[in-house]
């Protein structure tokens, strides 16, 4: 993985040794010698992670990453803070400022690489949840009240692994202050706690006596539900091989012993914001995807639903050589409902209809809203003589029981029922709609209330 | 990353091998003795790779897969056939088959970690886009027939990037058989056709002599627009550095030299079968994305849109205390166009509305359908006085040209426009909405075809 680098430093020579370390491991990188220089650049062309001197002239660094920070155009942009290592109280104020890493001053090699790696992971990732590589509309998806209202939750719920009596009671004192701390001592018994639980962040130490916590931590990475939780691990000081071999496998970011508090405090804050914007980016997509095939007044699929998916079941059908059958249902005199009685009214009918439609089918059968008061059902493995019965059964449970719909006005409601059974070999999608709207215009025709069925 | 992956082999011996390097690496191991095994163990559990030995008694390794790859339960799991040495045929057999990826007995170590490590890497990303992790309707998204039919392009567009004569002109003739393909020498001019160009699939050569195919294999990992693009690198035998510092950028595939004829062809094909399928995941979230945000029948922006959206803009203006107005427009007598003239009419005049406003207000402004016949315009940056100007514009714009609904059917169509500005401090979209409702109002009252504005 690479990405496009900014590096902001007033001094030259600093610019010139960060560009060329970054160089040798192949990213793209830009410079800027001011942080006004720095925002420019951010607001014209693409920048993937922004490395940031704290100390300059003019605009400085906290400043520059607040700005970046509270522009909707430039906030999803990873920010490292570069600051003087005797700065501890640095740190905070990076964060505070919205900063999502720091490198100390003189900058070590392995720290630059290994930060820059986790955050070009991070940006990708978000990227694609933001589809901001190829929709110029994503910026509006975010909505910035709901998400900062998400990040704001900077309270979170962690569990640290951890079996040095010691630290592990350290740990705990330190973020307990600010966060719900739970301490596990073996590897077996927190994964047991992590799956069983929620949890924000987990913190691992890698010199666990007892068990293994790079194979937790591997663990953690593979099973579904924890995948994209924080894993924080703690590393003894010169083993290179075990935090680079814990980046690899998925680990989110590390700490070496012995352990700052400022850091700490920091790299946890950082985690758990993290970790909030990208759960908020996976909630609002999958929230969009469900609006994309969910008709929103019945809870039941949409047409568009519909149209893709029964494509899918009528192959399905015809390969496996089973019966499929398809119910049309049209409540009667919808119109008059809506004129008499106003829309409102029309809908409550409407979102009854669908749940009772839903009550009488299985869950295999795809159930679909498809027009203002015309619904589809699909049954997969079921013939034209059972399609009957369940046609039957949902035509009573629309005219058998009043609907509700408000404390005065009770109505009695029914539907009409077309049926269409696959029967030719050369039987399409549209082929079988069309069989069930023909038996349904039937049953409108028969009188209403009633269910028909297309020829055998 | 780390995954799941499943050992497929009627040997014992060649399980307990294979699962003692993946466990080494930290993968969680599943291992089964036969193929139906295996297809027990994918219907039942999660899987993120398959392992699968070629030669075995009773189902072999060709056919587990072939029922891997037809059912949709399952297809989206890589499978890794395992083949013999000597049997270069094998090889595109498991490609006929669907297998993602082979490797030849007695497996290399390195070979098996990269492969392994490359798929898990893909797989993520898939199931990011399938929303596996959290929505059990995943499955039902995927068009089959869609798919398969994106998956039937099997010619794909190459760009070979070799400076060695001879080689260069053997992969080109061995790849045009099927394939559209250029051939570059340097990584620059490369470079410069893949931005202009649409390619499928990029083939490198580490061993340019005149310019750096690595530094060319990061570029186009880090361009938004070729970050997707599957590259494989043409290698040296005993390059292992550089085989792994290309696979950590990005790199999709490798071959080492002397390249195999056979496994060129298979490789290439599986990358563009790959490209498709992610291709094809990409575009279906995109447009899911699309469609909850938008309304089908204007393509103007859904109601939601506007709820999440307005809230980002009020919040904006106030911050900067620029002035913002809405504008709410509701076509007159609408039920009456409905109702005489059925509902593709009614359609058709909303579509056009939709049309003139868009024409009339400017890309910065938000236009919603926000119900039946009822649009809202919000336009930051807009005091009342211009809003009021551009309420006149719209209603003139929908008043003045009459709608064409058929060869018979032209109507003429007024609709009444409500003004709401921001005003008070503790104004709220909310507010801002209910004040444009009541000038909407009062429009209709005071005879329709007209504006209305809030009290200033």
């Amino acid at each position: 993985m690479t990405a496009r680098i900014l590096v902001v430093d007033d001094l030259l020579v600093n610019v010139k040794l960060l560009e060329a370390r970054l160089s040798a491991e192949y990213y793209d990188v830009l410079t800027a010698h001011s942080g006004q220089e720095a925002l420019d650049i951010c607001a014209r062309e693409r920048v993937d992670i922004v490395l940031l001197d704290v100390m300059m002239p003019g605009l400085d660094g906290f400043e520059t990453c607040r700005r970046l920070k509270t522009d909707p155009a430039t906030q999803h942009i990873p920010v490292i803070m570069v600051t003087a290592l005797d700065q501890a109280a640095d740190r905070v104020r990076c964060l505070e400022f919205g900063a999502d890493d720091f490198l100390t001053k003189p900058v070590d090699d392995l720290a630059l690489i290994t930060r820059v790696r986790n955050l070009t992971r991070l940006k990708m990732l978000n990227d694609e949840m933001l589809m901001r590589a190829s929709t110029r509309r994503s910026m509006g998806l975010v909505d910035q009240v709901a998400l900062e209202a998400a990040l704001q939750q900077s309270r979170g719920r962690i569990i640290v692994v951890d079996d040095h009596q010691r630290s592990a009671s350290r740990l705990h004192e330190v973020l307990s202050v600010q966060h719900e701390v739970s301490v596990e001592a073996h590897a077996d018994t927190a994964n047991a706690k992590i799956t069983e639980d929620r949890f924000d962040l987990a913190i691992v130490s890698m010199s666990l006596t007892g068990s293994d916590g790079m194979r937790l931590c591997s663990q953690l990475r593979t099973r579904e539900n924890t995948r994209h939780l924080p894993i924080i691990m703690l590393v003894e000081p010169q083993n290179e091989a075990r935090l680079l071999r814990g980046l690899d496998l998925g680990v989110t970011d590390y700490l070496i012993r012995p352990i700052d508090r400022q850091e700490l405090l920091a790299r946890v804050h950082t985690q758990i914001k993290r970790k909030r914007y990208s759960d908020y980016l996976r909630k609002r997509l999958e929230s969009c995807f469900e609006l994309s095939i969910m008709d929103p007044l019945t809870q039941l699929h949409n047409r568009r639903y519909l149209d893709s998916h029964l494509n899918t079941l009528v192959n399905e059908a015809k390969t496996n050589s089973r019966p499929l059958s398809v119910l049309m249902v049209d409540v009667d005199h919808f119109k008059a409902v809506n004129d008499t009685y106003g829309h409102d009214a029309g809908d409550v009918i409407l979102r009854e209809c669908g749940a009772r439609l839903r009550q009488n089918t299985r869950g295999v059968d795809l159930a679909a809203r498809v027009g203002g008061e015309e619904f589809v059902i699909v049954m997969p493995d079921t013939d034209r003589l059972r399609a009957a019965v369940i046609g039957e059964r949902l035509r009573a449970s629309i005219a058998e029981q009043p609907f509700r719909v408000n404390d005065d006005i009770t109505l009695r409601i029914t539907a009409s029922v077309g049926l269409g059974s696959l029967d030719e070999a050369d039987d399409t999608p549209e082929t079988l709609l069309k069989r069930a709207d023909k038996a349904l215009y039937a049953a409108k025709r028969h009188g209403r209330n009633r269910v028909s069925a297309d020829a055998a």
